[in-house]
C-alpha cells in the first residue's frame, strides 16, 4: 500500500477502507508516513468528506492507536459528557452529583486544555486539597462506592488525534467535520464510555457558527455512536453569550455552587438539566424527558444534589467547606468593576472577547506551560436582554495583575445595546439522536 | 504573513496576492516554511485552482528562486520549444537546425530527465564526442556566430520549482493545470526565452490523456506568455501512439537525420515542420504559416536542412560522419525481431507500454543515478493503420541485456487489432496563441 495512491484515491473522491485508514494512521504514528503526506490527505478530506463508515473507521483507529480505558470494573453502564467548548461552560461540574444522584455511575476523565479559563480540571483544583490524580484503582473504587469520580487524563489516550491535530491546527484542516467529529468521538471511547452525551455549541462565541454547520457536526458524531454501538445523543446549546454568569475557575465552581443550591443562572440551569437528563436517557435508566428532568428538579431542591457535589469534594481530599463559605475559595487582590457607558437593552455579549479577557486577567492559558490563576475571571452582572444604565456596572473583573488597562477597553467592545428589548434567546436548539 | 492563513484563505477559493505568493516560493526555498505547509497548500490549490493573474506571479515567483539565464547578448528574437513529453519525442533535435536554417537564433538548454528514453542531452550523447556542457559564453558565442547551440542545464533554474515538484509528486498534486503550466513556463523563461513554442501531446501515451485537459493546460500556458509579456503559441498533437518509427538515443538520432533528409515518417515531420513554423513565427521574422511551413520543406529537400545538422554536430565537437553512416552509431548486441501473432489492421498501439520497454531494454532511466545505455531501443516497423499478418515483424528491439523473455510479451500486449482499416489519425489537433 502506498499513501500517495491514498492521497489520489481520496482526491478523486472515492471512500477509503477500513484497511487503508488503518495503514495511514499507524504509519503516521509509528513515524513511517510524513508529516506532508497526512496533510495533502487531510485536506483533501477536508474537500471531499467521508462516508459514514469512513467516519467510524477512523475514529476506532485513533482509538486503536493508544490506551483505552477498562472500566468494566464499574457496575452499570458508564454515560460520558462532552462539550465543544465555550465562555462560561461549567456544566461537566453541575451534572456529575446530578447524574450520580440518579443512581447512574459517573466516571469522568478530564483535561486541563489551553483556552479562556482552564480546563474541568483546573476548576476543580481551586479548591484546595482536591486531587484529580487518582489511579484508575482508586478512580474505578470511587466510583462503585459514591457513583462518581473524576481523574485527569494520564493515560496516552489517542495519540493518532493528537498528532494529526497539531498538524491540522497549521496546516487549515481543522474546520472538517469528519475529522472534528472522529477525534471527539475516538477520544470518549478511548475514556471507556459506553454512552454519550454531547453538548455541541453554536453561536459567535463557539467553534460552531451557525446551527446548520453543528447540526451536521452533531448528526455526524451521533451516526459515528450508530456505527460503533454506542448510544450517542447530541444536545445544540447556546453559546452567543457566556454561559451563566461566571468565567474563570474559582468563579466557575461558585457558580456550580449556586446552580446545585437551585439559585443558578437560567440558562446555566437549564443546560445543566437537559444535558444531565439526556446522561441519565442514554444510560438506559431512565426513559422519559419531562419526568427525568423533574426528578432532577427535585435532586436540587431537596438539597440532594449540593450534597452529593460536597461528597464528590471530600472523596477526592477538598475542602467540602467551600460548599457554604465560597469566600474560602481563591481570592483575587483586585476587583474591577466595569461601568456601561451606554445605556440601552444589550442585545450581544460576545464570549470570545469575554472570554479573551479573562485570560488576560490570568484565567486560562495560551501555552500548555502556562499557569492559571484559579482567582481570576469575570463576573458578569447583566446579560443579553438586560437594561443597563449609563454607569450601571456590567461586569466585575478579577486579578491579581495590576495595571490591566486595555482590558476594560477590550471588554466594553464585547457588548452591543439596543433602543428594544431583544426577543428572548433560546438556551437548547436541538436534540439529535 | 502567516502560512496557515494563506492554506485558508486559497482553501475557500480566495485568491492569493502577488506578495502572498512570493512570501510562500522563498519561505519554502528557503527552508522556513515545512513541507506538511506547502502540501496543504497545494493540494488546495488542486481543488480551487488559481486565476490568471496568480499563476503568472506563481510562475515569476519560481524565476526569481533561481539564476535567470541571460540571453540578451545574442541579437534576434529568441524562441524557446518546449514539449510536455511523449514516447519517441525527439522534435527538439528537428527543429533546432531547421529554425536555425531561417536565419532566426537557436539558443536551446535542455535536460536528461527520467523516463522512457534520455533526454535531449542524453540523445545528442549517442554522437560520439558531442559536447553539452558548454560555458554561457561559448554558447552564445555559437548562437552568434553559427546560428544555433544546445547545451544541458547546468545553472540552478527556478529551485523553487524544483522543490515543490518533488513534493507533489508524493503528495498527489501534480495533475493540477495551474502547477503544471507554472512549473513548465518557469523553466522556459528563467532559460532566457523571448518566445515560447509548446508542443502539448495528449492521447494514451501522454501526460493529458484528453483533448480537453490538453486544451486547458495549452490555454493556461498561453495565458501565462501574454501576462508575462512573451509571445507563446501552443501545439496540441497526438501521442496516442509513439512519434515516428523510433525510440531510444542513437535509435531517435537515426530518425532526426532520416527527416532532416526528407525521408522521415509523415507524422514525425508533420509535427516537426509544424512547430519550427510556429517558432519562426513567434520570432516575428515570419508571419504567414503555409509559406513559412513551405520554405522549411524547401530547406529539407534542398539538403540545406541535414547540413545544419551536420554544421551543429562539428560546432560541439561531435562526429558529423554519422549522417552519412548512421551505423557508426552504438549498436546494441542484441536485435530481437517482435513478430506478430495476429493479423489484422493495428488499431492502437500503447505509446506508454514501449517507452516501458525501451526503459527496460537500457534506453531510459528510473532513477538519476541510473545510467543509459545509448545503443539500446525500439524499431516501430508498423505503426496504427498499418496492415500485418501473423509472423510478419512489428518492430525490433534493441539491447545489450540477454534474456529479457518478458519484454516480448509486454511489447506484444501494447498492440490492438481490428478487421478493418482504422480512420486516419491526426498528428496535430489544435494551434493556440
Amino acid at each position: 500500500m502506498r499513501i500517495v495512491d491514498l492521497i489520489n484515491k481520496k482526491k478523486i473522491g472515492q471512500a477509503l477502507t477500513r484497511e487503508e485508514i488503518d495503514f495511514f494512521v499507524q504509519g503516521y504514528v509509528k513515524g513511517e508516513i510524513p508529516d506532508y503526506q497526512i496533510s495533502a490527505l487531510y485536506m483533501a478530506i477536508y474537500f471531499q468528506g467521508m462516508n459514514d463508515e469512513e467516519i467510524a473507521h477512523l475514529t476506532m483507529a485513533y482509538v486503536n492507536s493508544g490506551e483505552v480505558i477498562d472500566l468494566s470494573g464499574i457496575t452499570g453502564v458508564k454515560v460520558d459528557k462532552h462539550s465543544t467548548g465555550g465562555v462560561g461552560d461549567k456544566i461537566s461540574l453541575i451534572v456529575i452529583p446530578l447524574v450520580a444522584s440518579l443512581g447512574i455511575p459517573v466516571a469522568k476523565m478530564s483535561g486541563r486544555g489551553l483556552g479562556h479559563t482552564g480546563g474541568t480540571i483546573d476548576k476543580l483544583e481551586s479548591i484546595q486539597g482536591f486531587k484529580t490524580d487518582l489511579s484508575t484503582e482508586d478512580f474505578i473504587k470511587n466510583v462503585n462506592e459514591y457513583g462518581m469520580s473524576i481523574v485527569g487524563q494520564t493515560a496516552n489516550l489517542t495519540p493518532a488525534d493528537k498528532l494529526t491535530y497539531a498538524l491540522r491546527d497549521v496546516t487549515g484542516t481543522v474546520d472538517s467535520i469528519p475529522l472534528i467529529a472522529s477525534s471527539i468521538m475516538s477520544k470518549k471511547i478511548a475514556s471507556g464510555a459506553d454512552a454519550i452525551v454531547l453538548d455541541v455549541k453554536v453561536g459567535s462565541g463557539a467553534f460552531m457558527k451557525s446551527l446548520e454547520e453543528a447540526t451536521k457536526l452533531a448528526e455526524c458524531m451521533v451516526q459515528i455512536g450508530k456505527s460503533l454501538n454506542k448510544k450517542t445523543i447530541a444536545v445544540i446549546s447556546d453559546m452567543n453569550q457566556p454561559l451563566g454568569h461566571e468565567v474563570g475557575n474559582a468563579n466557575e465552581i461558585k457558580e456550580v455552587i449556586s446552580v446545585l443550591k437551585g439559585k443558578g443562572a437560567e440558562d446555566e440551569t437549564t443546560v445543566a438539566l437537559t444535558i444531565a437528563t439526556y446522561m441519565a436517557i442514554a444510560s438506559g435508566k431512565y426513559q422519559d424527558f419531562d419526568s427525568t428532568y423533574a426528578k432532577l428538579e427535585e435532586v436540587i431542591s431537596s438539597g440532594q444534589a449540593i450534597a452529593k457535589f460536597k461528597e464528590l469534594i471530600s472523596i477526592q481530599g477538598g475542602d467540602p467547606q467551600i460548599v457554604d463559605e465560597p469566600t474560602k475559595l481563591p481570592q483575587a487582590k483586585f476587583q474591577i468593576e466595569i461601568l456601561s457607558e451606554k445605556s440601552g437593552y444589550i442585545s450581544e455579549m460576545d464570549a470570545e472577547k469575554i472570554g479573551l479577557v479573562a485570560m488576560v486577567l490570568g484565567a486560562g492559558r495560551k501555552k500548555k506551560e502556562d499557569l492559571i490563576d484559579h482567582a481570576a475571571g469575570v463576573t458578569l452582572l447583566k446579560k443579553v436582554g438586560d437594561y443597563v444604565k449609563v454607569d450601571e456596572p456590567l461586569c466585575i473583573l478579577q486579578t491579581n495583575h495590576a495595571n490591566l488597562k486595555n482590558v476594560e477597553i477590550d471588554l466594553l467592545k464585547a457588548y452591543t445595546f439596543q433602543d428594544h428589548k431583544p426577543k428572548q434567546m433560546k438556551y437548547i436548539y436541538k436534540v439529535i439522536e
